[in-house]
């Protein structure tokens, strides 16, 4: 739609659309607001839609990925979380434990989270375990304590769902559900996801390809739900000095393709603690919008992936250097070329 | 336990392992019952069992899998489905399309597959597919269809339940529930494999280990159900002269390690008609159980997966070939070794 | 050519490749000879060879690899090693140890293999090693017995050259000249393998896709010599319960697109000696020409890789059940189609 | 050795490495000068050494790579390229096309290299290819060209050896001689580079391990040269969305290990044009110590890999990016982290 299209003008493309029987989806933007159809089988001809007011251009998208490529809407979405831009021009750090273990241990990860400059907070009440032996997360009791965390520190809350069962229950106190890797095909859980109100972080799967990543997006948007973060976590390959191969370069190839923003776990990506902030940076440096980390008050000590957490003094580091490396790129590309 | 004990030493070893807060898992086997043990945080002293009237033998578990491993249950698992022995000194031929269609399309496939002398007919009602707008499956209606034709060829079903929403469903119609490779690690979808009387086909993930593989029928084995057959598909890797690269060597790794029966789908695995049958052969001959393949009765007009799907008299032809070595390894087997 | 097309014939082809600037390959077969162009730029007219006496057919190759496409010779190529034919009707087995430790062990894996049924002899006198602190061979030493097992045996000898240094040296003993998988792009050691009068074994890299493989061939034959044996031995992939993932789907897919004959080596592709015959059967009967294992007479002393050797009963036991199933396979297709 | 120890010191204790029957290396540093010992079959007792004047400690390696490890030489490596330190508190940027074309683009290359202020020059003149079809290389007539470039700009010339036939040549004219991929464990070629006087670039071969790596570098080091600069170049995974998976996350991991440097080249790494950049900024952001990259005056007439270069203006502006990341983080690491 054009820019200055309005609501009245919005309704009545949508209406056009569902009277050809297909399926409208509003997605706005900053700029202007782009409409997606969904539904049908085959090309619509163009010329339905080129003279309704306001209507700035029909496309015709040539991916198998329709709401989430740039195709349909060429400016970045951003997402917002709990007050949080995720996609804008500052970076967005999220910290905080694999797994929520207890109310001091998230209290303690949320004040260092805030005090080191981050405004997400992580950790899992649900955890996909790949023992049915090992620890499964405190479930609601986790909840809660991570909604107490908010309470006190103001973070916003990123937790994953893990089943459809207990989607409500994650939904009504994260302020973005997170879909792991794991479960990045698991289309009746993404279809939930697309219900929700609640914004979507979405891992990519360990052995996905770039195109798959963007489907399982796509089945979120198909649903209604616009507002989807992409994570990339690393990738299983034959490098055994990671536990997965990070990798950084579907950053820009998601950017390319997609106006969806896209974050990188660096925690998972490599599993190991002296890996992580090298690959945070590289991560800021190849234009990602965020990094999502592990951080524990005691790594030694955490249930799981302790291995692969940093302390708050690490992860307060870790920040301030993300941010200074976003602040001097941001700062170089907005001279124009010539002055450079 | 030894071979000659009844029931009620059964029961005894099970109260025994009950009253100190455990979880017994009785899992039958044609010479001997084993007696798993679950829910214990750390060892149990042996001597707790040891005495007890009908025990062979205590033993301690020394991989992460405990009710899938040979170490509790020494000899092979022989999963019936609807009358076939899965895992016994014969291989099962499974076949049938990648989609229930139609009526006509499955019954022919049917037909044709039980002319071709295949036990078993695989098809799917419910299918997870990369993008939210191609066609997922008849659902119901492709159930019925299946049940009409083992109603008229008296072949198994083996149909594939993709979420726990319509676990209930798949179960009622099937023979034998198949759980897809996207979903290898959907544990609640595991765990409700787990609560069901059915036998489960249990598909590798597309980057698993031979590890998680285990583990993630442990799940299932963990809730009770010890009827489950796993099946190696292929896994992704840089080749591409493949779909997916066959990882045949799993085979006899799953079978030193597991007493569960393991079958080979070669169509999914290669994605390549012409490769299918000559990996079906090798499947046989490295020591699978059996093999599952995509029959069509028209390959060029199928809706989903035509071009990896043999036609009827391609499959005969197959299964034939893949008797045939089966019979002869056992037939050389048989004789002692000085002898040969 | 046509079949009965003789050397005046030949002879007058070439001269008028010649005559355009380009390069003839003759590579003959059992029925018919092809010849084969390289050095041209672009697209050659049939016209100039159409009217010539002999000519049955002049084929324009649409592959990036020319003389060893299928396109250029339709028939399969037989490989002669010291009077053994490889890619013949019958499976060739060649067996013996990892690297050539002394006389005494290199003459009684010999005789093994011999009374074992095996028709070539492997063995490393040059061994390419991840360290430059470990047993590199010994060189001609180790070449000179294994000149010493063929003579007391009659098997042929299966060496690796790793370099153009030391190629005349191994070319003078060895009938069968082995490029190893590290080597497989080594593209002047293949250039060197091209201007050898003894055959070529030519193992997949470790990470080389379907068409590297072949063009890696296609050095070979482009500098004239039509004589090379391809040799899957696994690739490198995630996956952990093996050395290497064998990739059996390989051997139909060179067999689509080459003339040239493969065989499997399933001792690296697996790494385990538990999974060789399992995954030595599975090769023949995916239809390659041959295995090529290794078989130590005490695989528990051996230097190198004693872990994946056989010993030499296992080894004849496989010997047996290989040629089993190849004699199994080619009597059923022997019969007409209908009949079976 | 300690700080002070001066040659007499240093030869004294060669010469009792080498009257136990061993191979010392010297291996000099800003510091102190480092000895390695290899040539031994087991350990060596540390009392043979300890009492030496001028010997700090004696350190036993715990690796399989002795003389590139950290534990053999504590503080990094700096390698001097024509005047250039690479490994050393500046990063280090070499441009140019992948392979010499003629006299004219070479020479433009560098004058664009130098202006964005570049100090190595890359090109090929040997080129190891897929096919035997295609261009490989101008030849001695490229380094001539390549000299010819230095001659005018100052340049470091970086040029690849693909043989041991053609090294000598290369090496008289190259600062520092590549060794490519597919070469990696070329181990007579890594000999003869050991034995050269000037500095090697090693890259990772395509589905090499970091251990493998290592070993390949400690190849050259254990025949006496102890200038390798390491090149991570991306590694083949099933990610189809760049040509190869570049794997920044083994920068850290060698700096974590070994005392060589390590570059980037993000240009093999991606294939793909618009990811060059933001790749070769985060490889700097995670530590690398300088990029190689693709730089062609024309990328759309380049006659290999155009689609992956740079013209000349986007290479002087990641120059810039790149420099202003490495210095900022240098800067801030420099202040202690209480006051940062």
């Amino acid at each position: 739609m054009k820019a200055q299209a309005g609501p009245a003008e919005i309704a009545r493309v949508c209406e056009r659309i569902e009277a050809l029987g297909f399926k409208p989806h509003i997605i706005p933007g900053e700029q202007r607001t782009a409409i997606g159809i969904t539904g049908n089988s085959g090309p619509i001809d163009s010329a339905e839609f080129d003279h309704l007011p306001g209507v700035a251009e029909a496309i015709r998208v040539s991916k198998p990925y329709k709401l989430v490529s740039r195709e349909t809407k060429p400016e970045n979405t951003v997402v917002m979380v709990n007050g949080v831009a995720v996609g804008g021009e500052e970076i967005v750090l999220c910290g905080g434990p694999c797994s929520v273990e207890s109310r001091e241990q998230i209290l303690e990860s949320a004040h260092a989270v805030k005090h080191a400059g981050g405004e997400l907070l992580r950790g899992g009440a649900y955890k996909p375990r790949t023992s049915p032996y090992t620890f499964q997360g405190l479930a609601e009791e986790g909840l809660r304590y991570l909604a107490e965390a908010r309470a006190e520190t103001g973070l916003g809350i990123v937790t994953e769902a893990i089943d459809t069962e207990t989607f409500d229950m994650v939904e009504s106190y994260a302020d973005c559900v997170q879909i792991g890797a794991r479960n990045m095909q698991n289309f009746s859980l993404l279809r939930r996801a697309g219900r929700s109100r609640k914004p979507v972080l979405l891992k990519r799967g360990i052995a996905s390809t770039l195109e798959e990543f963007l489907m399982a997006a796509e089945y979120i948007l198909s649903e209604g739900n616009y507002n989807v973060i992409l994570c990339e976590r690393g990738v299983r390959t034959f490098a055994d000095h990671t536990r997965n191969t990070l990798d950084l370069s579907v950053v820009p190839a998601v950017q390319a393709l997609s106006h969806l923003p896209i974050i990188v776990d660096p925690s998972h990506g490599t599993g190991k603690r002296d890996k992580v902030i090298p690959m945070a940076l590289a991560s800021i440096a190849a234009g990602a919008s965020g990094v999502m980390v592990e951080v524990h008050p005691a790594p030694e000590r955490a249930l799981s992936d302790g291995f692969q957490s940093l302390d708050p003094a690490e992860f307060r580091e870790m920040a301030a250097e993300c941010r200074a490396i976003s602040e001097l790129l941001a700062a170089r590309r907005k001279i124009p070329a010539g002055v450079r």
